[in-house]
């Protein structure tokens, strides 16, 4: 039975599963993969362990620097009239996307390298981290993300209070049901390139998928930017909504600020259950 | 005989091929590899398998994902009066092939990764796929396609109907054959890398190719959106066109909508007989 | 001695090679490498095997697409009035460096991938073809330059004629020796990052070097024509020179042609120099 | 005891760590790694080693050539009036980017790649490299970064005058302070990228990290020069910096000079100190 666990048997498949490329060295079967045992909720063995504190300071090091110069680059970009003579928009996606996939690039290996309470939450539900972990990624990460933006604010404040710092707000001419639609199917594009990035299958296969899935999961934060800037600004990441609301903190921002909360989330778990439901089938395998 | 046939003899060849590098690590020979067998028309088996479905599922949701940030990045370049003030026609080209490489990079372990018809029909005919097979991928491709679309639309209702939503036609100052001369071509490129970064012969050299693949493959979809959108917008993806065109609906649309279904399997046909006659030399091998 | 040639002895050096990072993992020396006997000037053998012609069809087919894309995109910028209409000159930089990465991975296990006689005639001074074969891949290297320009021609002749088909010539401004050092800078460039990234030594240590090295070239000829456009258009392969000039073929364009052959040619020649002699230190080495 | 040192013990830590995914292939513990030992500050057989001075040529050349191509795109875009017909600042961060990704790929089995007297620096502290080496680099550095600008001035000397040559100055607006806040934090970024791409734990497991961190690496730079292009022009780099300042040589650009040496040795060092400190945990390790 092991190793054929790709395909739950619904009748009488017999036949060698044909390869409809793209998967052909996928599919030689050569190493076996096991699903790894879902993480308890809680590891009390974690809180004694040194690795465990560094994975927090990586995630609250890494969220620092990413709304660093995100923010530092959307304020560039905001204080030309011309955006002809600044990176323009379409530099403030690559920001984003860059930053992603260099962090997790550097962090994977320490934290796993979410950057995003948003990433934390959906891989919770899959089990892939204790609750413990987890809500401790996701204080390290807000506080990370504030402190970028303070670093900021701290050497130009004039100009982070007339531009705005990067916080998300529901452009006007949007329905704030509609900015919440954005941050869902946005986030869902991003923790679903995540799950398929790191695929436990894949990682059987693959040894140096580590090392390569940071480029897709940094080009789905840029390519939800390209879409999603004209709507919310694009937030799909709690943490960075929350940094640069904080520091910003005008009224405005804080009407809108639920839907960079309740988005992200729900885009996360609706990711989660895609990827272990349909894709991996995990509710229908036989023990 | 096995190892060599890299070579069709046309002669007395006895000499070691040399290498005009490039080719150095990949003609040392040690792993052969074996063309797989061509795939049947029909294989009874594969409707009885999970793993059929969800593969048809994986090309849904895939294709749904595509048009949803592709499209909704058309909108908001055409939106705003100054493309200075947007991500850019460059910007567009960039969601186009990004999408196309994370969703090939996060789908080839499922379905092989296509999400477009065309890939799909040029796959079919080098009978990597059964028909069963590609049918329903062209099925579930264009189902995710107009629910892509639909999604678009049924939060921003007006901005849809008066910027088009991303819907192909052959621009003014350019003749229909003009038009399907762009998407032969341009489709030709894309199912040209298509099956060179997928080969057999390199699969069974590089057991990591199918990670590294998606992205010449994301980057041929850019390079044609960078030459063509001035001409017909770029479809080389008959599914796209037709989900933006069918939620779009008006008249114009419709009238040129046979090029972005004729042009691309044209394309993917000369791709695959190509592929399949010059640089494998199927026909002229020796059983 | 094998395995230690990394080093050609000046003196006493009995002290292993330290490791100032970056090269952690390749001083292992895990794996022994072995230059390749230089190419025979003559090869008879080569001209009775297929796979010495399919070289040259693929050359043919591969600079035939990379001119019709690039060309196209340099049209598509240069017809509009106001650039941010367009993918802008960044864009045409992105055509030119996407086209090389995507055609060399695509190429390289058929032909090496070359697209470019200065990339041929580099490999050629430092032996890594024989003569017969570099001068048939420049010459299917041109034929499919030609070709690629014609066929845009081909269906919109007026607007090739007024916008020069992304013929090189020297822009006003600068002198003949300007553009001439412009592109014999440019070459080396392209030519030195081609010999680095399909070094033998590397080949020898990492077999996945041929499928990551079109990534640096590519990025190569994309950051030349960042540097070089406003100078001469960027040259830096007399190919995509000749083709497009002879398509448009007006007085100017051949008045400064010269340049982009001795140029191309000159670069090639000091980047095998280098490669060769600083950094593989062949002469010095004894047999 | 080996194997495990990834984890310095705080108290019972008996559990296997769990992986909060992305970590997944990193943590089977299949090979051990070793932190090489420190380099000693004087190895004088260095001194008589030929790849010690290739090492160091190189340097220089990279350098060369890094300041060849950037300081063309930066007067490419100064000298047009409209940026739109350039390819613009995003342009110039891709320039200075995709450099040195390129560079670092082609000269990491060479020299290791740095660049960059802050890298060397950073490495030095790590005790990555010996005194003798890191000094005999910067030398190597700044002299390349100063022939790279050179060589473009003698071709084009009014120009070169009149556009600043991509010499670094805070821009009004900005205080002294806020421009080596940017250079600090900005090198910051760039060192920790680099630390955590070039790992020795990494390597020990992926043998093909040396060819794949250029990517992160060069991506770091982009990154860092669409954020702080309108504060400093971004230096992070004082070969680059003194390149430019000397070969302009006006007064203002010495004024600010020290910033661009100040601010990137200190970045680099908060980096190196993380890196051994945080992430390493080295002072806690027992022998």
């Amino acid at each position: 039975m092991e190793g054929q666990n790709e395909d739950v048997r619904l009748g009488a498949n017999k036949y060698k599963e044909r390869q409809p490329i793209g998967t052909a060295a996928q599919s030689q079967d050569a190493k076996d993969y096991k699903e790894p045992p879902a993480a308890q909720l809680f590891e009390p063995g974690e809180l004694s362990s040194w690795s465990f504190y560094r994975a927090g300071i990586a995630e609250f090091v890494a969220t620092l620097l990413f709304l660093y110069i995100t923010v530092l680059t959307v304020m560039g970009v905001g204080k030309s009239s011309s955006k002809c003579s600044t990176v323009g928009i379409q530099g403030i996606a690559w920001a984003f996307g860059g930053m992603i996939f260099a962090l997790v690039y550097c962090t994977a290996g320490i934290s796993g390298g979410h950057i995003n309470p948003a990433v934390t939450f959906g891989l919770l539900l899959a089990r892939k981290l204790s609750l413990t972990r987890a809500v401790f990624y996701m204080i390290m990460q807000c506080l990370g993300a504030i402190c970028g933006a303070a670093v900021i604010k701290s050497f130009q404040k004039t100009q982070y209070e007339r531009l705005g710092g990067g916080a998300n707000t529901v452009s006007s001419g949007y329905s704030n049901s509609s900015g919440l639609g954005a941050e869902i199917v946005g986030t869902f594009v991003l923790v679903y390139t995540v799950f398929s990035a790191t695929d436990a299958k894949r990682n059987a296969r693959d040894s140096h998928v580590p090392i390569l899935a940071p480029l897709p999961i940094g080009f789905a934060v840029f390519l939800v930017h390209l879409a999603t800037i004209p709507i919310t600004g694009t937030g799909i990441n709690p943490a960075r909504s929350l940094g640069a609301a904080l520091i910003y903190n005008k009224d405005q921002t804080w009407d809108d600020h639920w839907i960079f909360w309740i988005g992200p989330f729900i885009g996360a778990a609706l990711a989660a259950l895609y990827h272990q439901i349909v894709i991996r089938a995990i509710p229908f395998k036989s023990k």
